[in-house]
């Protein structure tokens, strides 16, 4: 038997780790397990290269460093941890996956679509979510929620709202194109709203097992 | 004016570090200005994937996050070093380049040599050395060489002997079908003799600027 494999995704405050621990606890009600974990990151070797990722540095880093890294990253948390949970039958959720490097990445930094394709056609090969959770909201939205954090800023964080605008959209392209493996949230409702929303989602993918 | 590109290449103890400052050294008595570099790394950001790459640790790394740490380096290294450096009409002399990859990553650890090929020439672009000299010579006595260092061995050197023969015959098989580009020096003889024979190259290179 093998696990599901289900991402969150969205741009940043948009509420994907905040509702993460939320689906972890509604499958484990339905005798699953669950392995919760992220990108980059999720082994510690994958962690050690998000750090390199996010960490503001005077260097510039390149987008073709930037987009290898990530692939870096998401061969070795692949390998390490995703398949083998799921060929143990686990349910793997992630907070971000391939989704997310053709939203910041592509639209966002601009690195031709068709590279990131062949990039993720190597590094799955034939992986895929069997649920995307899309977590939309504006941009402005989002902003606020983060700016209330009181941490330094990370990379991306620093972005400018154009930035996760093209981020945002091409999510949403992304959802428009394969509307069955990606589920749009809108991530404006209450948490109570949005969990309502979530385990009606997550109801029919338990009875598909 | 742009400025030539060489890199020094072969296995472990061939002889590459030695030779290098010599390299140099000859090259300013013909008024070049030389930058010295080396992959992976070259960079601040790059010398902190190098780690990653070199560090031995539990986790396994995959082969696939190896080859995509080595073109996230590389990537950052042309981009901040080399190319600006050759724009300059500065000679940029590198321990190792993308002859490595094939070399170990391909031979090597056994992934396809297309897909390191597709990688290149995203990364490089067009980017070519004028020069790469090959330090050949017996593993063993590389291993040797090597093994006088009290360093303890980085996650390459902790190969086995087998690995660093594959090595050594891709680095033969690609000199030989690029016989101009790649120039095979014997590096089981004295310092003295292999400085005669690099100065004799570097020579001719340095007619054709
Ligand atoms: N539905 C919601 N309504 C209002 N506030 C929310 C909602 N969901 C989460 N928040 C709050 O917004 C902030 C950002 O949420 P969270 O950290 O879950 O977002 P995220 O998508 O994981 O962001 P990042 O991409 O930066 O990791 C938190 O302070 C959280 O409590
Ligand atoms: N021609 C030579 N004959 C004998 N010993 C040599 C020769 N060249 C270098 N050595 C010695 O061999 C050892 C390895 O040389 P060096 O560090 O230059 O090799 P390297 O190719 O840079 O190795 P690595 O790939 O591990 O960086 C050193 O101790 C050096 O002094
Ligand atoms: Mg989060
Ligand atoms: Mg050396």
């Amino acid at each position: 038997m093998i696990g599901k494999f289900i991402s969150i995704e969205g741009i940043e405050g948009a509420g994907k780790s905040t509702q993460i621990q939320f689906i972890k606890t509604y499958l484990e009600r339905f005798n699953q397990t669950v392995v919760v974990t992220r990108e980059p990151g999720g082994t510690p070797l994958a962690e050690e290269i998000r750090e390199l990722l996010l960490k503001p540095r005077e260097e510039r880093m390149s987008d073709d460093t930037e987009l290898l890294l990530m692939f870096a990253a998401r061969a070795q948390h692949i390998n390490q941890v995703i398949l083998p949970a799921l060929s143990e039958g686990k349910w793997v959720v992630c907070d971000r996956f391939v989704d997310a490097t053709f939203a910041y990445q592509g639209a966002g930094r601009g690195i031709h679509e068709e590279r990131i394709a062949a990039l993720s056609e190597w590094t799955l090969a034939g992986l895929k979510t069997d649920l995307t959770l899309l977590f939309d909201l504006p941009v402005d939205v989002g902003q606020q929620r983060v700016n209330q954090r009181l941490l330094q800023k990370d990379r991306f964080e620093q972005e400018k709202t154009d930035f996760f605008e093209k981020i945002r959209h091409c999510y949403l392209e992304r959802a428009a194109a394969e509307p069955e493996r990606i589920q749009i949230i809108d991530a404006e409702k209450s948490i109570t709203a949005i969990e309502q929303q979530v385990s009606n989602i997550l109801d029919k993918l338990l009875k598909k097992v």
